[in-house]
């Protein structure tokens, strides 16, 4: 058992929308990423998705709206719903689910 | 969908090791609590509990050792495994697992 700073890791981190696991518990993975821009519009059939917002802002847009989140702002982009996150400014957050996202399916920008 | 600001549901929390959920994904509950002195011995025989320190700091006693989480520190206590949280002054946490594990046989002082 080890513990992790997650300042410190999202200080490391270099590469945008790419999710670094810091920690594992009940199945779930505990992962950190930096964003800037936009990514595609996509969803997760198969989870849930939780962001916490540690630094900046991000903006989460979806078909019907959108919701803006700020540091220490927790929100959950169930699954099967469309979204996009939007970061003017670079943004960096702990995200939450049972895998990485960042694929090219989802959570990546076009190219 | 809504948003929950943590430092802010924090700051409204008047009771110590007593939890508070501030999200839900995947199965698994995010809750806030805070916490000073110490609460029983205690395991979780059917969790992992992961612990995000949000302010002050947290030391989790173990049969063998110990371990000082600070602010930003992630930390997860594996199912099974005997703790016991220690604040010399009031801290603030994020904590997830399964459920609610603030109950009479773990995560409280003894009376």
């Amino acid at each position: 058992m080890k513990k992790t700073n997650i300042p410190t890791t999202l200080a490391n981190l270099t590469e945008h929308w790419s999710q670094r696991i810091v920690a594992q518990a009940n199945g779930q993975l505990f992962k950190v990423a930096k964003g800037i821009g936009e990514t595609n519009w996509h969803k997760h059939d198969d989870q849930d998705e939780l962001f916490f917002i540690q630094k900046g802002q991000l903006k989460i847009d979806f078909r019907d709206g959108h919701v803006i989140l700020n540091p220490g702002d927790i929100f959950v982009v169930s699954k099967g719903v469309e979204h996009r996150p939007v970061a003017k400014h670079e943004v960096e957050f702990l995200i939450v689910g049972s895998d990485i996202t960042s694929t090219a399916e989802g959570g990546k920008p076009n190219l």
